[in-house]
């Protein structure tokens, strides 16, 4: 993307730039100790972040807020990502936590356009913790790895005493590979784009709670992670204009699309009724009085697009594998800015925010 | 390093490979429970990572087993690198476990000869941590970062419940430039090269230690941790055909000559006598019944280099202010093979042996 000084698009991302640092501004963290939902990827976590973190540590490239670093090595631009991974408990139906922190990673690369070049890994084990659930969980990261096609090429393995971690916690970071000519951000969102959702949402979230609870909930839920780097290559190669991608993980396809509205300092509207949920995920849903746009998912990507690519962006989900139930579930509209608003199939209208904490913390 | 089919290097790095991939297939791990000592860096590390975690998750990139991979980027080799921070207590003399969490991460990007493009953050944090000791923490990490010029590009946070966590753990990662004709690693060295160490030894790991236990002890110890990529860089820039460089953390200057040992195949003799270590250090390290050698440092510097070379390696390292104590300490001889000798001024020797566990656990 080029931009002439004082061009219409130079003088639209000064506004953006200046609003975002306005909206910066007012996050604050006046809490004195640490709560489970600075960690939930909502407000809290937002206030943690903007009030903390990042005036301390910030700069350019951190300051941009996707899930993944562009860094310029002269000759390629590189993806760089990290996630921790506390999720409880270690297995779920469906995967585990050395599966999901391969996805997490890949997917955070892929919201780049980047094809993994390598991972790293690196464990905080409890003492205590029987080896065998470490076999398990290393063989899990393995087969991962190789499906992917991404190697593990660094690691780190760190013991602290019993009761000092929760039997594992993963750290994986990702590098990755930008093809010449892609540039993806929440930044480049612009009014009149299609929002794109890769198929069924809210699998990851329920399917570990109601792994870690003793629910009656009887329901045949698996989480949804999966490597989405093919996905999101096969999108990029039928809408080269894709605006941007994102993987909505905690917080769910709310946080991340309130994300992607404060970014690019437009409005996002959602049509209720397009939105794919599978049917056991509404019901625990109801049952336990949460709104699926808030649950995480580790196998979904939001691809935004210019309207006139829309079309072939979403033929291009609905031919790979990890994309058939894709939809185009909104649009990117004016206003009201930094927020999203679900539209009902009866004509009504509700905000979408983004919560203050979690509801299922360690999730992932 | 070119090698031709049939060359006498090439059949020497071929006897090198097979026996490490005996000495590899020694490796079990009995074991049901994670230990303290499997998160060492000595020898029940090693039981568990080349008896459990390489066979699972092992490639040719991680199999080398130096600190830092190298990634082709087809036009250049990037390092990249990762490392838990478990390190109790947060704060110590000296330093914390964020500027020791940025430091650890720029020192092994600088083993592999690179130079950090860009390092990711990632915090677990446990519900209660007071707010103002994380804002201590990413202060620190911000000032090790900017002094260290290596800006941190991404990150993540999590927070886990009260009790499973032992107030913060961070794991942070690095990818750095390599430049072009840098080639390093312990499987290049060769017998009659020089063993060079940067300074004094077991100042991190004394400190961490008088800094958690209510010791009697009263000594004015201070971490030695600092980013050495300057230093390495000076080192390659004197003597440009250096073997390896190496930054003794974990398990002290036994564990990483003791592992170069086992890359090369070969062995290495140290000088008791002309081991730097501070007075202060050796008087704490007697009371305690521990080996300055098997004592973390975060500071330090183990250069490789070939005997013609070492004058200028040497005169490099103390023009810097990282290095003004280094020291020409040994070198590496034919045999005994995969063993570290230290020669005594009395005329004798002992073997210098990895520990199975680590007399001072959750030092980095």
């Amino acid at each position: 993307m080029t931009s002439l000084p004082g061009s219409p698009l130079a003088a639209q991302m000064d506004r953006i730039d200046r609003a975002r640092t306005a909206r910066r501004e007012r996050y604050t963290l006046r809490d004195e100790r640490i709560t489970l939902s600075h960690g939930s990827g909502g407000k809290a976590s937002r206030n943690l972040i903007e009030g903390l973190i990042a005036p301390l540590i910030g700069n350019d490239a951190l300051n941009v807020r996707d899930d993944c670093a562009v860094l310029d090595g002269s000759v390629l631009r590189l993806a760089f990502t990290t996630d921790a991974y506390v999720v409880s408990p270690l297995f779920f139906p469906g995967g585990d936590i050395g599966s999901l922190a391969v996805h997490g990673t890949i997917n955070d690369l892929a919201t780049a356009g980047a094809r993994p070049l390598g991972l790293s890994l690196s464990f905080i084990l409890e003492e205590g913790l029987e080896t065998d659930v470490l076999r398990r969980i290393a063989a899990s990261i393995r087969a991962a790895a190789d499906a992917a096609g991404a190697p593990i090429v660094t690691g780190d393995t760190k013991v602290v005493h019993r009761g000092k971690a929760d039997g594992m916690f993963i750290t994986t970071s990702g590098v990755g590979r930008i093809p010449e000519g892609v540039s993806l951000s929440g930044a480049h969102v612009r009014p009149g784009d299609r929002v794109l959702l890769s198929g069924s949402i809210g699998e990851h979230g329920i399917a570990v709670m109601l792994a870690r609870e003793a629910l009656e909930l009887e329901a045949d839920i698996r989480t949804d992670s999966a490597p989405l780097h093919d996905l999101a290559a096969a999108v990029l190669a039928a809408a080269p204009a894709t605006r941007c991608l994102k993987d909505p993980t905690r917080g769910g396809v709310a946080t991340s699309l309130n994300e992607i509205a404060q970014q690019a300092d437009v409005g996002i509207a959602l049509d209720d009724g397009l939105i794919p949920v599978r049917q056991e995920v509404r019901a625990a849903c109801e049952i336990l009085g949460l709104d699926p746009l808030h649950i995480a998912n580790e196998g979904k990507l939001i691809a935004i697009v210019p309207h006139e690519a829309s079309q072939a962006a979403l033929a291009a989900m609905r031919a790979h594998p990890f994309g058939r139930d894709a939809a185009i579930v909104g649009e990117v509209v004016e206003g009201p800015e930094d927020m999203v608003v679900v539209r009902t199939s009866a004509g009504g209208a509700r905000v979408l925010d983004m919560l203050v904490g979690d509801p299922l913390p360690r999730i992932c």
